[in-house]
């Protein structure tokens, strides 16, 4: 039994077996093939691990963003001078990845809970069976009571009243002097499978540097503060048209990073583009137009509750991190080594097909690759050819030698 | 030399290499090994290729997503005639993609900062001993000064008074009538990898079909427009009971796409369901329930800082948009080949073990596959055959021939 | 033609190819070739499969977050004194999975629209010359009228008056009292692919657990209420630091599941970190320093619109939920045999190139492998060798027979 492993053993460690390969020297099928084999390996190397980087791993970040916006504007609505600054015209004020910069309004100040009358359109009515009392449209502001407001010709309803005029949007925008706002955007990346994080105020970005540069895609491709009238242009927007409707544009913090190089090439990369459809589409064809929101301020006056309603049209901007980190490792580089060779065997039964199917020497080369086993059978199929000496001499055993 | 890299050359290019097989005619392992090798090429063209798209790579999209309610409410509490409009009772105002929709509140008016009893429960003292100055309870409502409200039987603390009382929720739920808000969805996605960019405003989605349309999953499912009400009941949650304490709703925006076909038919699926815990559940058996948050609203009053608490219970709604899109690419087709050629050579290792260990006559079969190398060794072990005349030439030099 | 189908089918059924081995014994090339093999092997099991999870597919989750924080402060600023609790230090109120606790501030109160001279520093002046009326600087209130205020010495400007004086931060910070302020997090994850949902109220954690416990690493890691102070401490800042010029911490919830096993044992794990840089840089380094936002409460006082302004610093907290959950899955199990098998070819390929040119014997072993097809020409190459007795035979045709 000892002998029976130890004589196994020593047959395993001390054999090796190699596939016996048949050399073909024929000049056609060579170079045909020798060319199938290089494309492969120029596809393996070329393709796989240069361009596409198949050597290497990806992840990708986990990412925090904080905006501030800089900068005042002023409005005159009949009359009504107004200084709006930050804590005014940003929503929300904390300065998250996603906030709204008013540019225009539409606003109905002293509203009181009560019943009046609709505005004129979709709710004109002549007599009171034309409201149905209790019953809400779809538009309306607040449920009909069932009375037809005569000096109107409009349903009387429930609601904060006067209800809100939003037919006619401002022209120019009011908060047109949005264009010359700052906004300033810090950005903390983390890829947790590599363990680094970086942060888009990379070296050489200081405090100095900050309080003056302005963004540029060719002067200050780094600098974190953007114009606003800058980011609306290179979305391929126009300003006074975004302000006047409200819009919505998207900032992509692009993080291509190659591991493998120092860490200070790890630069974000930053793109705009405006989200909701091509800008250069018309009005008429677009389904949904422009980025608005209602608000309202509310305040007691001679203790009744009143609002001030703020129909906002503004530039929602988006601030989208997109991330992908690569680094060299041994796994995916060893899984393209192995498809590789599995891609040079199917290289290899083609070469076969054209060597066994399609030369005039194919019966020739057939028996050159194949040893037949036969056993006890009698060998008289036309595949038996004078280059089977050997083979039969297995078929009939010692006799041969005789001879 | 010259020569010599010539040869080389003409050598590599003209030569063919194909490895030598050894062709067994057997039924049974033939067959056997056939079976084997159609199940391999089944399983990489039928699960891999067609049913796992392995020859697509993919990518996920980076998306943006703008809410609108439409909607009016009307409470009446202690006679008190309240308006609900959009700008009251969805928090935040902005139409981001994380909103909660209030339906049901409890409201302290009139806070003041001062000094008062805590509520009946866990705040119980029968004299100041019980209540320690200047310590917190986590469930108080502000640090406690130390003495014991005799007429309330609690401890007094420096809170906001009176403090809130919140141990009778509403029922029914105050704006039961949220049922019937409608939730517009805009949303945008792009795919960086394939550089596509698609809205859920699809082909046929005009101004004229949203201002009429309603969501509903066979009849119109690509209507951006979906009421409330049915949004819970698609959850599985019922709505008087979610309205009463809130819940959480998730709205997934499904965008699974194959760009090998026609743009168009990139569109999204809606679905909805409850976040946080089978809706099913008692109460009594979660952890936490329902979904509430503070929010204050601010005056003065003859000077006096004075604030409006609202205990606010809402249906919060995540819209989340899950995404995968698949287009054809050349190497994870060519990988897929690889490592489905690799998986043959693991067939014919099987097949190899079935050939040499198993059937009867395997001994005949390791010798027609090996050919051994043994050199100047006497060739006396039981694997010496008949067949072995043509390597027995190999060991005795040209004796043989003389033969 | 039917017996031609019949002969083919029965060909490739009852067939099976394997190739041939050359079974070399050669002490030094079995060793060392078997080691490589065996290395083969064990990376492919070692590391693909066991270390990395080769055999299992991946999947992300979609995720919500619902916060809530607890507790109550006071200020005492010049004799005011002030109760401050969730609904007024948290923004935004709604529970998100991104808001800031206010630490610190600088109130500016009744601030009214109008004319005033600007803060010293930026904005000196000595005459009206050195104020360019109707124009902006990037740091200033508003726009310069060109009136230069002798009284101050600075320019004046149309703004919020009096201008917000934000030199000098309260230190130590007005609201430190909120690290004794408690975070419950209450977060829902989902992988689509795998179908699983999660929460991080997971099984054991029930009301009356939630209602006592709090956070520690090691003796409640599953607790889902947090004291800030522990999670500034455990991002690596200091309280009081942190707490007056504000900051940002991830609050990193952590999936990493392997769903082969029970689904209870899929928990997450928290970490705490803090965003934009290291927390030991020191400030004169750091380019943008803190965190903090503005936001005013506007009022009507004596039917004058008036605001009172807040500049907050704040701890921002992001939370930020990572996931990966693991499957067994047969398809990238196959593709890891698959390539596995294609890295022995390597292997097998390295080996030979040993045993062809680097070996004594090699030219033997060349012999050995190689198979020649030269039809047609006279071998005369200094390759031929004893054993090629088979091989003249097929030059030479019947004749040898005669021998």
């Amino acid at each position: 039994m000892k002998n029976q492993i130890t004589n196994a053993l020593s047959d395993f460690f001390f054999e090796y077996e190699t596939p016996r390969q048949v050399l073909v020297r024929n000049r056609r099928v060579g170079v045909v093939c020798r060319l199938i084999q290089l494309g492969v390996l120029a596809y393996i190397i070329g393709w796989v691990f240069i361009y596409e980087k198949g050597y290497q791993s990806t992840d990708t970040a986990v990412s925090s963003v904080f905006s501030k916006i800089k900068g005042v504007g002023y409005t005159n609505v009949n009359g009504t001078e107004r200084v709006w600054d930050v804590a005014d015209y940003v929503f929300p004020s904390q300065g998250d990845s996603s906030f709204v910069i008013m540019t225009n309004y539409i606003i109905t100040e002293g509203q009181k809970m009560g019943k009046c009358a609709e505005l004129p359109g979709k709710h004109n009515c002549s007599s009171d069976a034309d409201c149905e009392g209790g019953s809400f449209k779809r538009t309306g502001h607040g449920e009909m009571t069932g009375v037809c407001v005569k000096a109107n010709k409009t349903c009387e309803v429930v609601a904060w009243c006067p209800v809100e005029d939003d037919h006619n949007i401002p022209d120019p925008p009011l908060l047109v002097s949005a264009e010359d706002f700052t906004l300033f955007i810090k950005n903390s990346v983390t890829f947790p499978l590599f363990g680094v994080t970086r942060s888009n105020l990379v070296e050489g970005i200081d405090a100095a540097y900050i309080s003056k540069c302005l963004y540029d895609p060719e002067e200050a491709p780094l600098c974190p503060i953007f114009r606003l009238g800058d980011i609306v242009k290179m979305s391929g927007f126009n300003f006074e048209t975004i302000a006047k409707m409200g819009g919505a544009i998207g900032i992509v913090v692009d993080w291509t990073c190659n591991l493998d190089l120092d860490l200070k090439h790890c630069k974000p990369k930053y793109n705009f583009h405006g989200l909701y459809g091509n800008p250069s589409e018309t009005d008429k064809v677009r389904a949904s137009v422009g980025y608005n929101f209602r608000y309202a301020k509310h305040y007691l006056e001679d203790k009744i509750a009143k609002r001030t309603l703020f129909k906002v049209f503004g530039i929602r901007i988006d601030i989208i991190v997109q991330s992908l980190a690569r680094k060299f490792d041994i796994i995916p580089t060893l899984t393209a080594i192995g498809s590789g060779v599995g891609i040079f065997g199917v290289a290899t039964v083609v070469c076969d097909l054209v060597l066994l199917y399609l030369l005039p020497k194919r019966e020739f080369y057939k028996n050159m690759k194949f040893k037949y086993t036969d056993t006890h059978e009698q060998v008289r199929s036309t595949r038996l050819m004078p280059d089977m000496f050997c083979n039969i001499s297995v078929n009939t055993g010692w006799e041969q030698r005789a001879v």
